[in-house]
C-alpha cells in the first residue's frame, strides 16, 4: 500500500527536504509542519522549503519562520516531499531540488494530481492533504503534540471553509474531534484565521467589491483586482484570498469569477461554482485546472482582453443550462 | 440520574409540549424539531409551541411550520417540555401551560439556568443544547434520521458560531461527525446558515467599506452608510447587520463606529470596543447604552454633525488610554 510506502521512506532517511506549493495556502503550511514536526521527533534531519512567502494570517502558527526560500548550501537530501501539490511546477524553484532527489513522494488530495512523485500518497476524498498527514502521523506511530494539532486543525480548516464546503466530511469531523484534545484553543485560532483582518486587506476587499459585475440574469458575478488595486492599498498578494467567495456567495448565483491583474500582459483567474458547472472544465479552456467547484488559470493577455473572452465563454457554458 | 428520569418520564408520557424560548434561535428551534422527531418516533403525540416566529433563516428547515404560537384547543399534555430556556419567562406566552403541567422536564446549557422544572437536564458544558438533545436520543436507543440530523447540527453550528467561538468541544465535534453521518448536505446547510447573501447586501457593503475612515493611529475604524446608500443599493435595513464587524476586526483597531444616517436631521450610531474601552460609556455621551463591548445611540443631528463630535469626544476617550 502507498501509505506504507512513504512510511518505509521516511523511515530510512536521514535528512528529508519538504515543500510546500507556491503562493501557500493553510493546508499547505500547516501540512508541511506537521510533517516537519513529526520527522523530526524520528530524530532525522529536515527542511521546510516554500518560493513564497508563508502569508501573514498564519504567523501564529509557530516555526513558520522556518520555510526557506533557498536551498541550505551543502545540504544534500536523502527524500524530497512534495505537500499539496497537484503537479510539479507548483513546487515553483525548488522543482530542481525535487527532481535531483535520489526519492521523492508527494503528499496531496487534487483531483488533478498528475503522479508526478516516486511515491504518490494522493487521496481525492480528503478535504485537505491535512487529513493525509494526520493518517500518515498516526501509520508512523507517533503521538500528536499540541504544535502539531495546531497545524493540522489549521489545514482542515482553511482547505474547507472551516468546515462549511462541500468537501467537509464525517473523517474532517472525526479528525477535528481528536486534534482538539490537544490542548487548541479553538476560538483564538478561528479568531487569527477568519477574523482578525489588516486596514490594507479591508480596504482591498472594498476596492474589489466596487468592482463587482453582474452577468446572465445575476448567475455570473465577477470581481477585478487590478495592478493598480494592489499597489494603492498596499495590499499582499495573499490579501486576495477568499475575496472570490464575496461573489459566490449571492443568492443565485452558478458562476463566481475573479480576475487579478498580474501585469499589463498577464492575469490570474479564479472560479467558484455551484453543482450545476464545472469550474475546471471553464478553467481548462484557458490552460488551466482545479476541482469541479473551485478552479484557475493564468493567462498571458492583458485584463481587459481576458475580460470578454472569459465572459463569452462563461455565457455559452450558463446558456447550456437552460 | 437525571437523564434516566427524563428517559422514564418520556416513556411513560402520552402527549407531549415541546416549548422552544421566545425570539427563537437555531438551537431551540433544531433541538426542539429533534426532540419532536424523536417523540413522534416512539409512538406519542407531541406539539411544538413558541411564541416568537421562527426566523427566516431557519425556514431551510423541515417543519419549521409546525410551531404554533397559541395553544392548541382540547389538548391536555401529560409532559411538558422546556428546550434551551434559562428560567420560566423564556417560555413567554406558554408559561401558564408549563405550569399547569403535571410534569415538566428543562432541557438546558445555561449557566444561568435557574432550575424551573421537575427533572433539570442542565449540562452547562455543553455547548449546545441539541448536544445534549443527542445524548437524550442515543438514551432512548433511538436512530436518528436525516431530519434529526439536520436539526441538531442547526442547532450546535449556530450556537457555535459555527464550530468557532470557545465553547466548541472535541465532543462538539465528535457529535458533529455523528450527525455527518446521516446523510446531510454540509455545504447546503452552512450556506442557508451563513453564506448566502442578496445582491444589495454585498453593494451595501461595497459603499460601506468604501467610507471606511481611520483615525487616531487607526485605533478608531469608522464607517458611514447614508440614505443615499440605502436608497441606490436597494438594501433592505436588516442588510446592515453585521456590517461594523468588518471595522471591529481590522488588526489594532480599539474602537469601531458606525454612523447610519436616517434622514437629514438624524442618525444612528452603533459603537463595538475592545477590552480597553467602554462602549457604553462613549453611548452615554449620546443618551444612548449597551453593553462594554457593543453599544449605540440614536441622534438628532445631522450626519455630517455627528460625525465631527463623534470623532472629538472618541478621540479623548482614546487619549486617556495612552
Amino acid at each position: 500500500m502507498t501509505i506504507e510506502n512513504v512510511v518505509n521512506a521516511i523511515s530510512k532517511a536521514k535528512n528529508i527536504a519538504i515543500i510546500g506549493h507556491i503562493m501557500p495556502d493553510g493546508d499547505a503550511i500547516g501540512s508541511c509542519l506537521a510533517l516537519y514536526y513529526s520527522i523530526k521527533r524520528l530524530s532525522k534531519k529536515a527542511s521546510l522549503y516554500c518560493t513564497d512567502k508563508v502569508p501573514q494570517i498564519l504567523n501564529f502558527l509557530k516555526d513558520v519562520d522556518r520555510f526557506k526560500n533557498e536551498i541550505e548550501p551543502n545540504t544534500s537530501y536523502d527524500l524530497t516531499i512534495a505537500v499539496d501539490c497537484s503537479d510539479i511546477n507548483r513546487l515553483g524553484s525548488f522543482k530542481e531540488l525535487f527532481l535531483n532527489s535520489p526519492l521523492t513522494i508527494a503528499i496531496d488530495h487534487h483531483s488533478s494530481n498528475t503522479g508526478f512523485a516516486d511515491i504518490n500518497l494522493v487521496d481525492t476524498n480528503a478535504a485537505a492533504t491535512g487529513e493525509i498527514v494526520y493518517g500518515l502521523i498516526e501509520k508512523l506511530s507517533l503521538e500528536i503534540d499540541t504544535d502539531t494539532a495546531k497545524a493540522l486543525y489549521t489545514a482542515i480548516s482553511t482547505d474547507t471553509g472551516h468546515f462549511s464546503f462541500s468537501n467537509t466530511s464525517t473523517e474532517t469531523f472525526t479528525i477535528a474531534a481528536d486534534l482538539s484534545r490537544h490542548g487548541l484553543d479553538l476560538e483564538y485560532i478561528s479568531r487569527r484565521l477568519y477574523r482578525v483582518k489588516s486596514i490594507e486587506r479591508i480596504k482591498l476587499l472594498s476596492r474589489a467589491l466596487n468592482s463587482l459585475t453582474m452577468y446572465a440574469n445575476n448567475k455570473i458575478a465577477m470581481l477585478t483586482i487590478t495592478q493598480r488595486d494592489m499597489l494603492e492599498t498596499k495590499a499582499m498578494p495573499s490579501d486576495t484570498e477568499n475575496i472570490i467567495n464575496y461573489a459566490k456567495e449571492i443568492e443565485g448565483v452558478v458562476l463566481a469569477i475573479l480576475i487579478k491583474e498580474i501585469n499589463d500582459t498577464s492575469v490570474k483567474i479564479s472560479l467558484r461554482t455551484s453543482e450545476e458547472l464545472d469550474a475546471s472544465e471553464l478553467a481548462s479552456y484557458f490552460d488551466g485546472g482545479g476541482h469541479k467547484r473551485a478552479a484557475g488559470a493564468s493567462i498571458n493577455k492583458p485584463l481587459k482582453a481576458v475580460k470578454g473572452i472569459l465572459i463569452d465563454k462563461a455565457m455559452s457554458l450558463i446558456k447550456e443550462l437552460d
